[in-house]
């Protein structure tokens, strides 16, 4: 029978799932919103209801070896998700015990930057590699940092935050109540901010000034960037700037083989990922020069935030870690 | 028969080795100049001579398990100590592959903090610990940061270089050929010029305002810290401050329990541990607050370089891998 896991991506606006074999062929996917579920049991319940519809409606015969899930703030030790600002669940969630009363199998949680990085591993660039970092630049920064072919969880679970390292200490208000957070500035929040400072000290002619804060769209910046706009590649610079700055701390940290650019700023490709070599270079240890590349997530065109948190169904049964059984799987 | 291990430190001025136990009991210690020695042949027939003497004048019987050799720039995988700016052999010095034909012996070597970090788990405050850093304020400011219980040596065997992070793009000249590095601020030489730029800037009477660049020294401005000097006190201030933002830094990558402070600059206690973990609160990710201390290294009133050295054998025996085996042990 075939193997396969469940993975399970939960973002602010909606969360993603599907069923995925070993060769990261998705043989069902869905999702549902997140926003509208005010309390986390309703939610649980609409998304094992709609997971459960997918697997009725597969046809060949298939075996669940478990559930990965990634989720903001997700916590791999305790399975739970921790204080994560763009939910509505505040405080501490215990997802993968509420989780175990739906499905009866093996699950195992960690944020979604570290499922992203799993995911590269298992099914994308990092497959020969056992050092390197995925930065995902979504709505915030996230990034998962493997070393010795294993995710950096640190001693409480919650390692991996390079969107809150600090690019100025009285730099930008961020989400997390510190300021000048990297997240504020390199992420699609960030890049609408910097280019609303650009509009207030350049007079440059761009189609960006007839849209509201509220209106544009980091996306928007992206196709202007690819058409030359020279404010929208301005943003992109300076964000490419302070990311590579960031880049070469974190490279002092672990010196990775590689550090790979997923989520929406990367679709920019060549603009964002040349700048960023350039800053990366330029501010790294001259004893790392030449040894680390800057590059594109293999997953990108793909459903790779469910592949990802899929992928750390195989990665955590092939690396014979701790899964994290629930009670009732282990009660029969 | 007792087991011990040889550690040996290499420092820019002097290279020290010692006996010890695996409880860390120095059986036997020494040192030999470093600096004198133009190129590296001479410096291995004086250090394994030093060695053997030593090793004669002890009654008691031992068996040695092997040699851990910490040393700036010095790379795990390879055995290498690569363009080391402190000392005279340039380039990529093959060094175990040249000290095998002196000692017939399991060695391993790595970087001088990495050593440290090793000591401070087996012989120190981390025994308890899998995810901690250890950072060593000396001449410069090195790093060794432990996760899942093992060293981070990155895919080159060169990780862990918080001194080389950028504190301010345009910051003071370090020695690798950037500008701004962390070790520029936090470190033995870092203060001394924290110092003369604060001399510079106010009028406060201090006898510091009696030294020559060249004639002050880091445990003159620590004596005079201790002693309530004002200047010495805000260099001190100054120095802390960079040190939490980065450690901060360091702390959203690996998360670790603790972050031990090491060397010279430790040995000003409270006035630097203090002011550190005020600076590194208030930078630190709000996910993280309260789970992280600061505190001085276990072994700062010991011989910690030579420990930490010796202490690489035993934790790289107690783990299981790979030892580095010289051809003619292999051969035998």
């Amino acid at each position: 029978m075939k193997e396969t896991a469940i993975g399970i991506d939960i973002g602010g606006t909606f969360t993603k799932f599907g069923l995925v074999d070993v060769d990261g062929n998705v043989l069902m996917e869905g999702s549902i919103p997140t926003y509208t579920h005010e309390t986390i049991e309703p939610f649980l319940e609409a998304l094992s209801q709609a997971i459960n519809k997918g697997l009725d409606s597969i046809n060949d015969s298939f075996e669940i070896i478990g559930i990965g899930i990634g989720a903001p703030n997700g916590n791999y030790y305790e399975g739970t998700i921790e204080h994560a600002p763009n939910l509505n669940w505040k405080g501490i969630v215990p997802f993968i015990d509420m989780f175990t009363k739906y499905f009866d199998l093996p699950m195992v949680l960690t944020n979604d930057a570290n499922a992203a990085a799993i995911g590269e591993k298992v099914f994308g660039g990092a497959k020969d590699m056992n050092d390197f970092i995925v930065v995902t630049l979504g709505t915030g920064l996230g990034s998962g940092l493997v070393t010795r072919g294993k995710l950096i969880y640190g001693h409480d679970g919650l390692a991996g935050e390079l969107g809150h390292t600090n690019v100025y200490p009285d730099g930008r208000e961020c989400n997390c109540g510190k300021r000048g957070c990297l997240e504020t500035y390199a992420s699609a929040s960030g890049i609408i901010r910097t280019v609303f400072k650009l509009l207030a000290t350049n007079n440059i002619d761009t189609p960006l000034r007839a849209y509201t804060y509220e209106s544009l769209t980091a996306k928007k910046i992206t196709e202007m960037a690819l058409a030359g706009d020279p404010v929208a590649l301005e943003a992109y610079e300076y964000t490419s700037d302070l990311l590579g700055l960031k880049l070469a701390d974190a490279a002092a940290v672990t010196s990775p083989e590689s550090i790979f650019l997923f989520g929406g700023l990367a679709k920019a490709g060549d603009i964002l990922i040349e700048a960023t070599k350039k800053s990366f270079n330029e501010y790294l240890y001259p004893g790392y020069k030449g040894k680390i590349s800057i590059r594109l997530s293999e997953l990108m065109d793909k459903n790779a935030a469910v592949l990802g948190a899929s992928a750390l169904v195989w990665s955590e049964i092939a690396n014979s870690e701790v899964i994290r059984v629930p009670q009732q799987a282990r009660a029969v």
